[in-house]
């Protein structure tokens, strides 16, 4: 019988992950440590307590803390990285997560193998690339917890009642979401961003600045948490838009849809079909191959056609892009913004998001998490995109 | 008429933690960059996006991206940091957040200051110090969380209902916290410690290790997230364990309850008396000058001579503290562990949880956060601690 706990994936899932990732890192380094908790939940389908030591050739070896429940083959307990190194193979060029570990630990991790400043590398451009392709598993995974993300906003207008706030709204949207099993957990990349369980934004405040780097801002109830809902009510003739956490099952889908009490301003309704036309044209431009700039540009050109320019991305604020990649962390390649170098590939999962802030009346425009494929492309969140209206 | 909006807190406020923290990186640098959110929270009030420049001695110079509508002396916009360097006084030597910012970030911000590694210092020592030791203003806010979270503890036996899991009562239990305003957002010094909204345990979960640095476990509902509630059915003989969000306004109190269905096994109440009998003891010694060890010390003797050692902190894995200052994150100086070298001061708010694992009931024990000042502590968390029945 065989007690292998530790790696929750199929071995042959393993091997193509461990593969990819080896291939990569082989032109860097000797090897590569992995230290973070999403890239170890990449490679082994579990958050735990250690690290993985990846050779740019032959087997793993994970040394443990805190997991002494957890088995398999190369899996080792230890209490400090001193001791993990020091019981591996000696390497002479060691890739880290420097993108990620503090100056700190990346120096402590540098010394505990016995290595210097010029004898480490970064290895985070090779994950962030090899991470940015999904495979045949992770994309069931993304599939599922886009139908549950789904679920819960077919069940947005029930939520709402008269008088609501924003803010209130969110919180049973938020009820909702986990009551589907979401796990709330909003992993990005990089500490600077912050978000607690999405963005609900209506009215003037759709147009208040953030300094977080999402596409849209919100001054949030509070200046330690400026982004998102501000306990506006929801009144006749505002759009309400619904950005929320889509992450069911450790791989998350990014989905926004607008609802609206009342009548609106027609420049929102135009708006909004400006934003699904975008999707529509982005979607058939998004093959293996494309430059992700010239999706950019074509958006753009788009939103100048129709004269919403002032209204695009932000109106007293603009952000810099209009999709990224999405998987276990909300931030993934590739970047959909005017300088990037990214190609789109076949196994990138993009949430592209072109959306208009309208003054007084809140914000517009879609959100989808799209699948490329060799041949086509899948909506991973395939919900109505026309404007829902609350009954009231 | 000033319109200096970038400082929320009072301008005595202000001076008085410019001052602390000046008095701190004196001896180490000419200069401190504050890049992390949580450290730009704690000096102006606000998170914005960019950098505080603190000299030694003088006034502090903020660099700002993305906030175009903040205003204030030493108010400067920039895009990057190597513009923002240039435009400050020369530094021979800078402390930088090296526990914080990524190698890569770290490394950048040198060089951007025409530095090399030698003359660059961590700041963390120094910021975790001067964080450590709250203000009036300060504690006034942890006051105002303690109070609404303790609400939210006293409204948990209404949000029970028959046959719930320990998921479902914690999902009511977000709700009826964020209604309270609760910001949710749970700030962790480090990006290892993960954890939504909070822990409720009961049964055998309890006992479920979990990779994450907290005082308790669980196994959580899904491997990318291992920790806290797993759908167990909250079954008569059970206790629940709540350790719920205390974040209302940036600043948090910690606090955990115990809830039971039904009759319980003695020894759970046993050592829930054990875990009240340890605050009081500790309170009584928590005074400025006191070695935090010597807390740590005296709690494990209290559970010797009672017989518990075998579910104390855990029972398939222990815990290796009981204690934490809490403030902007959960995990602040001082930190009550048997190695700690903190010297409990006035001005810490620091957060006891000595906690017990019985197998099969669930966890006991209570946590309150309490300040110190020179001549008393306060519980900031002031709910009942004995444990309360749900009524079926």
């Amino acid at each position: 019988m065989n007690s292998d706990n530790l790696i929750l994936i199929s071995p042959d899932e393993y091997a193509m992950r461990l593969g990819r990732l080896q291939q990569a890192v082989a032109p860097l380094a000797d090897a590569v440590l992995l230290a973070d908790n999403a890239d170890l939940y990449w490679l082994t389908g579990r958050v735990f307590d250690g690290f993985a030591f990846v050779p740019a050739s032959g087997e793993a070896v994970f040394g443990l803390r805190r997991c002494a429940h957890l088995r398999g083959a190369g899996v080792r307990t230890m209490h400090k990285i001193e001791e993990f190194a020091a019981s591996l193979p000696a390497v002479r060029r060691l890739a880290l997560e420097l993108d990620i570990l503090s100056y700190n630990v990346a120096v402590r991790y540098t010394r505990a193998f016995g290595l210097g400043e010029a004898d480490i590398v970064s290895a985070g451009p090779a994950l962030r690339a090899v991470r940015a392709v999904k495979t045949p598993a992770q994309l069931r995974m993304m599939r599922d917890s886009g139908l549950h993300q789904e679920t819960v906003y077919r069940r947005v207008p029930s939520l709402y009642t008269e008088g609501m706030t924003d803010y209130e709204l969110q919180v049973e949207i938020e009820r909702a979401s986990r009551l589907e099993g979401c796990l709330g957990q909003f992993r990005t990349a990089g500490s600077d961003m912050e978000l607690f369980m999405g963005n609900v934004l209506t009215g003037a405040n759709a147009d208040a600045p953030s300094p977080y780097d999402f596409a849209m801002g919100g001054a949030g109830l509070d200046p330690s948490l400026p982004v998102g809902a501000n306990d506006t009510e929801i009144k006749p003739g505002n759009t309400v838009m619904i950005d929320m956490n889509g992450n069911y099952n450790g791989y998350m889908t990014d989905m926004t849809r607008v609802y609206a009490l009342g009548k609106i301003d027609p420049l929102a309704l135009k708006a909004h079909q400006c934003s699904i036309d975008i999707h529509r044209a982005l979607v058939d431009m998004m093959k293996p191959g494309t430059e992700a700039k010239v999706l950019y540009e074509r958006a753009e050109a788009m939103v100048k056609e129709r004269g919403l320019q002032d209204y695009y991305m932000g109106h007293r604020q603009h952000a810099g892009f209009i999709g990224h990649g999405v998987g276990i962390e909300i931030n993934e390649l590739p970047v959909i913004a005017p300088r990037s170098r990214d190609i789109i590939a076949e196994g990138n999962v993009i949430a592209l998001e072109p959306k208009f802030v309208i003054p007084h009346v809140g914000a517009v425009g879609i959100e989808n998490t799209y699948a490329v494929y060799a041949d086509r492309v899948e909506c991973l969140t395939p919900a109505p995109e026309a404007i829902s209206y609350f009954m009231i």
